[in-house]
Protein backbone atom coordinates (compact mmCIF):
# COMPACT_ATOMS: atom_id res chain seq x y z
CA UNK A 1 0.00 0.00 0.00
CA UNK A 2 1.12 3.29 -0.85
CA UNK A 3 1.47 5.19 2.90
CA UNK A 4 2.66 8.66 0.71
CA UNK A 5 -1.08 10.91 -0.04
CA UNK A 6 -1.18 9.99 3.99
CA UNK A 7 1.86 12.48 4.40
CA UNK A 8 1.54 15.97 5.25
CA UNK A 9 4.44 16.98 2.68
CA UNK A 10 7.21 19.55 4.79
CA UNK A 11 6.31 23.44 4.37
CA UNK A 12 2.79 22.97 3.36
CA UNK A 13 0.27 23.69 4.99
CA UNK A 14 -3.34 21.20 5.86
CA UNK A 15 -6.72 21.86 5.34
CA UNK A 16 -8.54 19.14 7.18
CA UNK A 17 -11.29 19.32 5.36
CA UNK A 18 -9.92 18.38 2.46
CA UNK A 19 -8.55 15.32 4.21
CA UNK A 20 -11.07 11.92 4.57
CA UNK A 21 -11.62 10.41 8.27
CA UNK A 22 -13.59 7.13 6.50
CA UNK A 23 -11.35 6.03 3.99
CA UNK A 24 -11.06 2.17 3.53
CA UNK A 25 -8.33 2.24 0.57
CA UNK A 26 -10.75 0.04 -1.29
CA UNK A 27 -10.57 -2.67 0.74
CA UNK A 28 -13.28 -4.77 2.98
CA UNK A 29 -12.50 -4.73 6.38
CA UNK A 30 -11.80 -8.77 6.18
CA UNK A 31 -8.99 -8.31 3.62
CA UNK A 32 -7.51 -5.25 5.83
CA UNK A 33 -7.44 -7.36 9.02
CA UNK A 34 -5.81 -9.90 7.25
CA UNK A 35 -3.17 -7.94 5.56
CA UNK A 36 -2.39 -6.15 9.34
CA UNK A 37 -1.74 -9.73 10.56
CA UNK A 38 0.73 -10.11 8.44
CA UNK A 39 2.20 -6.76 9.05
CA UNK A 40 1.97 -7.00 12.75
CA UNK A 41 4.51 -9.99 12.17
CA UNK A 42 6.77 -7.98 10.32
CA UNK A 43 6.98 -5.17 13.00
CA UNK A 44 7.63 -7.43 15.41
CA UNK A 45 10.91 -8.59 13.10
CA UNK A 46 11.92 -5.34 12.44
CA UNK A 47 11.76 -4.61 16.49
CA UNK A 48 14.33 -7.17 17.12
CA UNK A 49 16.84 -6.20 14.56
CA UNK A 50 16.77 -2.74 15.96
CA UNK A 51 16.79 -4.11 19.80
CA UNK A 52 19.61 -5.63 18.63
CA UNK A 53 21.75 -3.07 16.85
CA UNK A 54 21.08 -0.80 19.58
CA UNK A 55 21.97 2.14 17.48
CA UNK A 56 19.03 3.61 16.38
CA UNK A 57 15.85 4.54 17.92
CA UNK A 58 11.64 5.33 17.06
CA UNK A 59 9.43 7.26 18.11
CA UNK A 60 5.92 7.28 17.56
CA UNK A 61 3.60 10.27 18.21
CA UNK A 62 0.05 9.59 19.00
CA UNK A 63 -2.28 12.63 18.43
CA UNK A 64 -6.12 12.66 18.35
CA UNK A 65 -8.95 14.01 20.00
CA UNK A 66 -11.12 12.15 22.73
CA UNK A 67 -12.22 8.65 21.48
CA UNK A 68 -9.50 9.18 18.43
CA UNK A 69 -8.56 6.03 18.78
CA UNK A 70 -4.99 6.07 20.88
CA UNK A 71 -5.54 3.39 23.36
CA UNK A 72 -6.56 1.09 20.11
CA UNK A 73 -3.98 2.20 18.68
CA UNK A 74 -1.63 1.36 21.51
CA UNK A 75 -3.11 -2.10 22.24
CA UNK A 76 -3.54 -3.21 17.99
CA UNK A 77 -0.65 -1.97 16.58
CA UNK A 78 2.24 -1.60 19.30
CA UNK A 79 0.85 -4.81 21.25
CA UNK A 80 2.29 -6.55 18.60
CA UNK A 81 5.90 -5.39 19.57
CA UNK A 82 8.04 -7.35 22.01
CA UNK A 83 7.14 -5.24 25.24
CA UNK A 84 11.02 -5.41 26.28
CA UNK A 85 11.78 -2.88 23.58
CA UNK A 86 8.86 -1.17 23.55
CA UNK A 87 7.81 2.20 26.43
CA UNK A 88 4.66 4.19 25.89
CA UNK A 89 4.46 7.67 27.73
CA UNK A 90 1.25 9.20 28.55
CA UNK A 91 1.39 12.52 29.33
CA UNK A 92 -1.31 14.01 31.07
CA UNK A 93 -1.65 16.89 33.14
CA UNK A 94 1.59 18.49 33.80
CA UNK A 95 2.00 18.14 37.80
CA UNK A 96 3.55 21.25 39.82
CA UNK A 97 7.14 20.00 38.87
CA UNK A 98 6.68 19.85 35.31
CA UNK A 99 5.19 23.15 34.80
CA UNK A 100 7.77 24.32 37.05
CA UNK A 101 10.25 23.65 33.53
CA UNK A 102 9.91 24.14 29.76
CA UNK A 103 7.61 22.27 28.21
CA UNK A 104 9.39 19.94 26.50
CA UNK A 105 11.47 19.44 30.04
CA UNK A 106 9.26 16.12 30.95
CA UNK A 107 8.93 14.96 27.31
CA UNK A 108 12.56 14.68 26.73
CA UNK A 109 13.24 12.17 29.85
CA UNK A 110 10.79 10.22 27.99
CA UNK A 111 12.37 9.89 24.39
CA UNK A 112 13.58 6.89 23.91
CA UNK A 113 17.17 5.21 23.95
CA UNK A 114 19.39 3.46 21.29
CA UNK A 115 17.40 0.17 20.31
CA UNK A 116 14.23 1.15 21.59
CA UNK A 117 11.39 2.42 20.06
CA UNK A 118 9.27 4.84 22.06
CA UNK A 119 5.46 5.52 22.04
CA UNK A 120 4.14 9.23 23.19
CA UNK A 121 0.45 8.87 24.08
CA UNK A 122 -0.13 12.42 23.66
CA UNK A 123 3.07 14.87 23.32
CA UNK A 124 4.55 18.14 23.38
CA UNK A 125 1.79 18.75 21.17
CA UNK A 126 -1.13 19.10 23.82
CA UNK A 127 1.30 22.36 24.72
CA UNK A 128 0.31 23.62 21.35
CA UNK A 129 -3.40 22.60 21.24
CA UNK A 130 -5.09 22.16 24.16
CA UNK A 131 -3.52 25.04 25.99
CA UNK A 132 -4.14 27.41 22.81
CA UNK A 133 -7.63 26.34 22.50
CA UNK A 134 -8.29 27.19 26.24
CA UNK A 135 -6.85 30.39 25.97
CA UNK A 136 -3.72 29.47 28.07
CA UNK A 137 -1.22 30.75 25.81
CA UNK A 138 -1.37 33.32 22.70
CA UNK A 139 -0.92 32.88 19.05
CA UNK A 140 2.55 34.12 19.62
CA UNK A 141 3.62 31.67 22.34
CA UNK A 142 2.15 28.95 20.22
CA UNK A 143 4.35 29.62 17.66
CA UNK A 144 7.66 30.06 19.83
CA UNK A 145 6.82 26.44 20.58
CA UNK A 146 5.86 25.28 17.68
CA UNK A 147 9.58 26.70 16.17
CA UNK A 148 11.20 24.74 20.05
CA UNK A 149 9.31 21.83 18.98
CA UNK A 150 10.85 21.60 15.16
CA UNK A 151 14.46 22.55 16.80
CA UNK A 152 13.60 19.73 19.53
CA UNK A 153 12.65 16.87 16.87
CA UNK A 154 15.76 17.70 14.68
CA UNK A 155 17.72 17.14 18.16
CA UNK A 156 16.26 13.81 18.49
CA UNK A 157 16.85 12.94 14.84
CA UNK A 158 20.16 14.02 15.30
CA UNK A 159 20.84 11.70 18.31
CA UNK A 160 19.53 8.69 15.92
CA UNK A 161 15.90 8.95 16.86
CA UNK A 162 13.44 8.63 13.84
CA UNK A 163 10.33 10.39 14.16
CA UNK A 164 6.48 9.55 13.19
CA UNK A 165 3.61 11.77 14.01
CA UNK A 166 0.43 10.20 13.69
CA UNK A 167 -2.69 12.48 13.82
CA UNK A 168 -5.82 10.13 14.02
CA UNK A 169 -8.30 11.85 12.05
CA UNK A 170 -12.14 11.26 13.09
CA UNK A 171 -15.13 12.84 11.73
CA UNK A 172 -17.51 14.68 14.47
CA UNK A 173 -20.40 11.81 13.99
CA UNK A 174 -17.55 9.40 14.42
CA UNK A 175 -16.74 10.70 17.57
CA UNK A 176 -20.18 11.11 18.65
CA UNK A 177 -20.71 7.75 18.44
CA UNK A 178 -17.90 6.28 20.34
CA UNK A 179 -18.56 8.83 23.13
CA UNK A 180 -21.97 7.40 22.86
CA UNK A 181 -21.02 4.04 23.50
CA UNK A 182 -19.03 4.70 26.59
CA UNK A 183 -22.76 5.75 28.08
CA UNK A 184 -24.56 2.60 26.86
CA UNK A 185 -22.17 -0.04 28.35
CA UNK A 186 -21.80 0.23 32.25
CA UNK A 187 -17.79 -1.43 31.53
CA UNK A 188 -17.25 1.42 29.21
CA UNK A 189 -18.63 4.50 32.00
CA UNK A 190 -14.86 5.05 33.30
CA UNK A 191 -13.64 5.52 30.07
CA UNK A 192 -15.94 8.75 29.62
CA UNK A 193 -15.26 11.73 31.02
CA UNK A 194 -18.00 14.87 31.05
CA UNK A 195 -15.40 17.39 30.44
CA UNK A 196 -14.98 15.54 26.94
CA UNK A 197 -18.06 17.53 25.98
CA UNK A 198 -16.57 20.78 26.60
CA UNK A 199 -13.23 20.15 24.56
CA UNK A 200 -16.17 18.74 21.99
CA UNK A 201 -17.95 22.01 21.73
CA UNK A 202 -14.70 23.80 20.71
CA UNK A 203 -14.17 21.39 17.94
CA UNK A 204 -13.30 24.07 14.93
CA UNK A 205 -11.01 25.85 17.22
CA UNK A 206 -8.87 22.52 17.51
CA UNK A 207 -9.48 22.11 14.48
CA UNK A 208 -7.51 25.61 13.40
CA UNK A 209 -4.61 24.22 16.23
CA UNK A 210 -4.42 20.98 14.65
CA UNK A 211 -3.56 22.64 11.25
CA UNK A 212 -1.13 24.62 12.77
CA UNK A 213 0.42 21.98 14.66
CA UNK A 214 0.36 19.63 11.47
CA UNK A 215 2.63 22.35 9.61
CA UNK A 216 5.93 20.78 11.85
CA UNK A 217 5.69 18.03 9.24
CA UNK A 218 9.01 17.27 7.93
CA UNK A 219 11.22 14.88 6.28
CA UNK A 220 13.00 14.04 9.25
CA UNK A 221 9.53 14.13 11.63
CA UNK A 222 6.47 13.92 8.90
CA UNK A 223 3.17 13.92 9.70
CA UNK A 224 0.33 11.69 8.58
CA UNK A 225 -3.26 12.16 8.93
CA UNK A 226 -4.75 8.84 9.17
CA UNK A 227 -7.96 8.30 8.28
CA UNK A 228 -9.65 6.97 11.87
CA UNK A 229 -13.36 6.42 11.61
CA UNK A 230 -12.70 2.56 10.62
CA UNK A 231 -10.44 1.62 13.33
CA UNK A 232 -9.31 -1.66 10.54
CA UNK A 233 -8.50 0.57 8.83
CA UNK A 234 -6.46 3.23 10.83
CA UNK A 235 -4.44 0.07 12.53
CA UNK A 236 -3.75 -1.18 8.64
CA UNK A 237 -2.50 2.54 7.67
CA UNK A 238 0.11 2.88 10.69
CA UNK A 239 1.15 -0.41 11.01
CA UNK A 240 2.02 -0.14 7.04
CA UNK A 241 4.20 3.01 8.00
CA UNK A 242 5.78 1.83 11.16
CA UNK A 243 6.86 -1.29 9.56
CA UNK A 244 8.14 0.73 5.96
CA UNK A 245 9.65 3.29 8.05
CA UNK A 246 12.28 0.56 9.91
CA UNK A 247 12.59 -1.17 7.07
CA UNK A 248 13.84 2.11 5.96
CA UNK A 249 16.23 2.23 8.94
CA UNK A 250 17.64 -1.15 8.17
CA UNK A 251 18.61 -2.08 11.19
CA UNK A 252 21.63 -4.94 11.74
CA UNK A 253 22.35 -7.88 13.96
CA UNK A 254 25.87 -6.52 15.40
CA UNK A 255 28.81 -8.30 14.64
CA UNK A 256 30.21 -10.17 17.46
CA UNK A 257 34.05 -10.21 18.78
CA UNK A 258 33.90 -13.38 18.96
CA UNK A 259 34.38 -16.54 16.69
CA UNK A 260 31.48 -18.54 17.59
CA UNK A 261 33.06 -21.86 16.57
CA UNK A 262 36.10 -21.55 18.64
CA UNK A 263 33.47 -21.22 21.94
CA UNK A 264 32.94 -25.05 23.38
CA UNK A 265 30.82 -24.74 26.28
CA UNK A 266 31.55 -27.21 29.61
CA UNK B 1 -4.42 -25.93 37.90
CA UNK B 2 -2.99 -25.83 40.89
CA UNK B 3 0.13 -24.01 41.10
CA UNK B 4 0.49 -24.29 45.14
CA UNK B 5 3.00 -26.70 44.74
CA UNK B 6 5.46 -24.31 42.77
CA UNK B 7 5.12 -21.53 45.52
CA UNK B 8 7.94 -21.66 48.55
CA UNK B 9 6.37 -21.59 51.38
CA UNK B 10 7.29 -18.28 53.77
CA UNK B 11 9.85 -19.14 56.65
CA UNK B 12 11.14 -22.62 54.89
CA UNK B 13 14.12 -23.16 52.82
CA UNK B 14 15.12 -24.29 49.73
CA UNK B 15 16.84 -27.34 47.54
CA UNK B 16 17.04 -26.64 44.80
CA UNK B 17 17.87 -30.30 44.16
CA UNK B 18 14.19 -31.10 45.42
CA UNK B 19 12.45 -28.76 42.42
CA UNK B 20 11.71 -30.65 39.21
CA UNK B 21 13.20 -28.63 35.67
CA UNK B 22 11.17 -30.14 33.36
CA UNK B 23 8.02 -30.51 34.78
CA UNK B 24 4.99 -30.46 32.34
CA UNK B 25 2.35 -30.96 34.57
CA UNK B 26 0.99 -34.12 32.74
CA UNK B 27 0.23 -32.41 29.52
CA UNK B 28 1.83 -32.28 26.03
CA UNK B 29 3.13 -29.66 24.62
CA UNK B 30 0.04 -28.88 22.54
CA UNK B 31 -2.55 -28.98 25.38
CA UNK B 32 -0.67 -26.64 27.19
CA UNK B 33 -0.23 -23.97 23.94
CA UNK B 34 -4.35 -23.94 24.10
CA UNK B 35 -4.82 -23.82 27.94
CA UNK B 36 -2.34 -20.61 27.56
CA UNK B 37 -4.09 -18.81 24.81
CA UNK B 38 -7.39 -19.26 27.47
CA UNK B 39 -5.31 -17.54 29.88
CA UNK B 40 -3.50 -15.13 28.22
CA UNK B 41 -7.02 -13.52 26.88
CA UNK B 42 -7.90 -13.58 30.81
CA UNK B 43 -4.90 -11.52 31.74
CA UNK B 44 -5.51 -8.83 29.27
CA UNK B 45 -9.61 -8.76 30.58
CA UNK B 46 -8.07 -8.44 34.33
CA UNK B 47 -5.76 -6.00 33.45
CA UNK B 48 -8.19 -3.40 31.99
CA UNK B 49 -9.98 -3.36 34.71
CA UNK B 50 -6.67 -3.23 36.98
CA UNK B 51 -5.96 -0.47 34.87
CA UNK B 52 -9.50 1.22 35.19
CA UNK B 53 -9.87 0.57 39.23
CA UNK B 54 -6.37 2.95 39.19
CA UNK B 55 -6.00 1.59 43.15
CA UNK B 56 -3.79 -1.20 43.66
CA UNK B 57 -0.38 -2.44 40.88
CA UNK B 58 1.06 -6.10 40.41
CA UNK B 59 5.06 -6.07 40.50
CA UNK B 60 6.37 -9.33 38.35
CA UNK B 61 9.47 -10.35 39.10
CA UNK B 62 12.03 -12.46 36.92
CA UNK B 63 14.98 -13.91 38.04
CA UNK B 64 16.82 -16.70 36.03
CA UNK B 65 20.36 -17.60 35.34
CA UNK B 66 21.58 -16.49 31.81
CA UNK B 67 19.24 -17.98 28.88
CA UNK B 68 16.70 -19.25 31.67
CA UNK B 69 13.65 -17.69 29.92
CA UNK B 70 13.70 -14.03 31.36
CA UNK B 71 12.91 -12.42 27.94
CA UNK B 72 11.02 -15.12 26.35
CA UNK B 73 8.33 -14.19 29.55
CA UNK B 74 8.09 -11.28 28.78
CA UNK B 75 7.35 -11.81 24.97
CA UNK B 76 5.06 -14.72 25.36
CA UNK B 77 3.17 -13.70 28.78
CA UNK B 78 3.74 -10.47 28.91
CA UNK B 79 3.14 -9.33 25.81
CA UNK B 80 -0.79 -10.45 26.21
CA UNK B 81 -0.77 -7.22 28.50
CA UNK B 82 -2.05 -3.71 26.52
CA UNK B 83 1.04 -2.09 26.53
CA UNK B 84 -0.27 1.26 27.74
CA UNK B 85 -0.85 -0.65 31.42
CA UNK B 86 2.38 -2.11 31.77
CA UNK B 87 6.00 -1.15 31.75
CA UNK B 88 9.04 -3.22 31.73
CA UNK B 89 12.15 -2.45 34.19
CA UNK B 90 15.78 -4.07 32.49
CA UNK B 91 18.39 -3.93 35.07
CA UNK B 92 21.56 -3.45 34.26
CA UNK B 93 25.12 -3.38 35.80
CA UNK B 94 24.51 -0.23 37.96
CA UNK B 95 25.78 3.28 36.47
CA UNK B 96 27.72 5.69 38.68
CA UNK B 97 24.84 7.73 40.06
CA UNK B 98 23.21 4.30 40.94
CA UNK B 99 26.70 3.43 42.41
CA UNK B 100 26.40 6.12 44.15
CA UNK B 101 22.79 4.87 46.16
CA UNK B 102 21.78 2.62 48.04
CA UNK B 103 21.04 -0.52 46.17
CA UNK B 104 17.24 -0.27 46.19
CA UNK B 105 17.54 3.33 45.13
CA UNK B 106 16.80 2.75 41.61
CA UNK B 107 14.69 -0.33 42.06
CA UNK B 108 12.19 2.00 44.22
CA UNK B 109 12.22 4.05 40.80
CA UNK B 110 10.95 1.59 38.91
CA UNK B 111 8.10 0.24 41.63
CA UNK B 112 4.47 0.27 38.96
CA UNK B 113 2.10 2.85 39.90
CA UNK B 114 -1.50 2.17 40.78
CA UNK B 115 -3.21 0.66 37.76
CA UNK B 116 -0.35 -0.45 36.27
CA UNK B 117 1.74 -3.87 36.10
CA UNK B 118 5.70 -3.55 36.54
CA UNK B 119 7.72 -6.31 35.49
CA UNK B 120 11.02 -6.38 36.55
CA UNK B 121 13.35 -8.10 33.84
CA UNK B 122 16.21 -8.83 36.82
CA UNK B 123 16.16 -7.23 39.92
CA UNK B 124 16.93 -5.90 43.54
CA UNK B 125 17.87 -9.82 43.67
CA UNK B 126 20.87 -9.56 41.55
CA UNK B 127 22.31 -7.67 43.93
CA UNK B 128 22.63 -10.51 46.60
CA UNK B 129 22.97 -13.15 43.50
CA UNK B 130 25.66 -12.01 41.35
CA UNK B 131 27.67 -9.59 43.56
CA UNK B 132 28.11 -12.37 46.01
CA UNK B 133 28.90 -15.17 43.82
CA UNK B 134 31.68 -12.59 42.62
CA UNK B 135 32.47 -11.81 45.99
CA UNK B 136 31.94 -8.27 45.98
CA UNK B 137 30.14 -8.53 49.16
CA UNK B 138 30.44 -10.75 52.22
CA UNK B 139 27.70 -12.88 53.60
CA UNK B 140 26.76 -10.76 55.96
CA UNK B 141 26.11 -7.50 53.81
CA UNK B 142 23.98 -10.26 51.69
CA UNK B 143 21.91 -11.16 54.57
CA UNK B 144 21.73 -7.28 55.68
CA UNK B 145 20.49 -7.27 51.99
CA UNK B 146 17.68 -9.89 51.91
CA UNK B 147 16.57 -8.06 55.37
CA UNK B 148 16.28 -4.63 53.46
CA UNK B 149 14.44 -6.30 50.60
CA UNK B 150 12.05 -7.74 52.75
CA UNK B 151 11.17 -4.78 54.66
CA UNK B 152 11.37 -2.79 50.69
CA UNK B 153 8.56 -5.46 49.57
CA UNK B 154 6.46 -5.01 52.35
CA UNK B 155 6.60 -1.44 51.88
CA UNK B 156 5.19 -1.21 48.18
CA UNK B 157 2.82 -4.29 49.22
CA UNK B 158 1.29 -1.44 52.38
CA UNK B 159 1.14 0.58 49.55
CA UNK B 160 -1.10 -1.15 47.41
CA UNK B 161 1.21 -3.19 45.35
CA UNK B 162 1.06 -7.14 44.88
CA UNK B 163 4.01 -8.74 43.99
CA UNK B 164 5.29 -11.81 42.21
CA UNK B 165 8.44 -13.17 42.06
CA UNK B 166 9.72 -16.16 39.35
CA UNK B 167 12.95 -18.00 39.53
CA UNK B 168 13.05 -19.49 35.66
CA UNK B 169 14.50 -22.66 36.85
CA UNK B 170 16.65 -24.43 34.06
CA UNK B 171 18.74 -27.13 33.94
CA UNK B 172 22.52 -27.23 33.39
CA UNK B 173 21.78 -29.02 30.28
CA UNK B 174 19.25 -26.77 29.01
CA UNK B 175 21.12 -23.72 29.86
CA UNK B 176 24.23 -25.76 27.73
CA UNK B 177 21.90 -26.21 24.56
CA UNK B 178 20.02 -23.14 24.97
CA UNK B 179 23.92 -20.84 24.82
CA UNK B 180 24.51 -23.49 21.78
CA UNK B 181 21.57 -22.48 19.84
CA UNK B 182 22.66 -19.00 20.05
CA UNK B 183 26.36 -19.93 19.25
CA UNK B 184 24.84 -21.78 16.01
CA UNK B 185 22.85 -19.23 14.55
CA UNK B 186 23.63 -16.32 13.26
CA UNK B 187 20.86 -14.39 13.96
CA UNK B 188 21.15 -15.04 17.38
CA UNK B 189 24.92 -14.16 17.84
CA UNK B 190 24.24 -11.28 19.80
CA UNK B 191 22.60 -12.55 22.48
CA UNK B 192 25.72 -14.73 23.26
CA UNK B 193 27.83 -13.46 25.89
CA UNK B 194 31.50 -14.75 25.84
CA UNK B 195 30.96 -13.83 29.95
CA UNK B 196 28.26 -16.23 30.28
CA UNK B 197 30.62 -19.05 30.46
CA UNK B 198 32.29 -17.62 33.53
CA UNK B 199 29.14 -17.54 35.15
CA UNK B 200 27.83 -21.57 33.60
CA UNK B 201 31.13 -22.20 35.74
CA UNK B 202 30.13 -21.06 39.09
CA UNK B 203 26.52 -22.70 38.97
CA UNK B 204 26.68 -24.63 42.63
CA UNK B 205 27.63 -20.96 43.74
CA UNK B 206 24.76 -19.48 42.04
CA UNK B 207 22.71 -22.45 43.33
CA UNK B 208 23.27 -21.67 46.75
CA UNK B 209 23.21 -17.83 46.38
CA UNK B 210 19.44 -18.44 44.86
CA UNK B 211 18.68 -20.62 47.68
CA UNK B 212 19.26 -18.04 50.39
CA UNK B 213 17.05 -15.38 48.07
CA UNK B 214 14.25 -17.84 47.92
CA UNK B 215 14.37 -17.22 51.62
CA UNK B 216 12.69 -13.93 51.09
CA UNK B 217 9.45 -15.65 50.28
CA UNK B 218 6.32 -14.75 52.38
CA UNK B 219 2.92 -14.62 51.79
CA UNK B 220 2.52 -10.80 50.80
CA UNK B 221 5.92 -11.16 47.79
CA UNK B 222 5.91 -15.21 47.44
CA UNK B 223 8.36 -17.02 45.30
CA UNK B 224 7.85 -19.31 43.00
CA UNK B 225 10.08 -21.81 41.57
CA UNK B 226 9.45 -22.51 37.76
CA UNK B 227 10.16 -25.55 35.98
CA UNK B 228 11.73 -23.85 32.74
CA UNK B 229 13.16 -26.39 30.82
CA UNK B 230 9.89 -26.42 28.78
CA UNK B 231 9.40 -23.27 27.83
CA UNK B 232 5.70 -23.80 27.06
CA UNK B 233 5.10 -24.75 30.57
CA UNK B 234 7.03 -22.22 32.29
CA UNK B 235 4.62 -19.76 29.81
CA UNK B 236 1.08 -21.80 31.05
CA UNK B 237 2.30 -21.70 34.41
CA UNK B 238 3.17 -17.79 34.91
CA UNK B 239 0.00 -17.03 32.85
CA UNK B 240 -1.71 -19.16 35.27
CA UNK B 241 -0.21 -17.92 38.72
CA UNK B 242 -0.40 -14.15 37.33
CA UNK B 243 -4.12 -14.48 36.42
CA UNK B 244 -5.16 -16.27 39.55
CA UNK B 245 -3.26 -13.47 41.54
CA UNK B 246 -5.32 -10.86 39.73
CA UNK B 247 -8.77 -12.62 39.95
CA UNK B 248 -7.44 -12.42 43.97
CA UNK B 249 -7.38 -8.83 43.75
CA UNK B 250 -10.03 -8.61 42.47
CA UNK B 251 -10.35 -4.85 40.63
CA UNK B 252 -13.38 -3.36 39.87
CA UNK B 253 -14.25 -0.60 37.36
CA UNK B 254 -14.36 2.77 39.29
CA UNK B 255 -17.85 4.23 39.59
CA UNK B 256 -18.80 7.50 37.72
CA UNK B 257 -19.78 10.77 39.37
CA UNK B 258 -22.68 11.28 36.44
CA UNK B 259 -25.59 9.67 35.42
CA UNK B 260 -24.93 8.18 31.94
CA UNK B 261 -29.05 8.39 31.04
CA UNK B 262 -28.83 12.00 31.56
CA UNK B 263 -25.75 13.27 29.60
CA UNK B 264 -26.99 14.23 25.84
CA UNK B 265 -23.87 14.46 23.17
CA UNK B 266 -24.79 17.61 20.79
Amino acid sequence: MNTDPYRVKAGGSVHLIDWRTDDDGGLSKDEGRTLTAELLTGLADWQERLNAEAKQSLLIVLQARDAGGKDGTVKHVMGAFNPNGVQIANFKVPTEEERAHDFLWRVHQRAPRAGMIGVFNRSHYEDVLVTRVHGLIDDATANARLSHIRHFESLLRSGGTRILKFYLHVSRDEQKQRLQERLDDPAKHWKFNPADLTERARWDEYTRAYEDALTTSTDAAPWYVIPADRKWFRNLLISQIVLDTLKDMHPQFPKVNFDPREIEIE
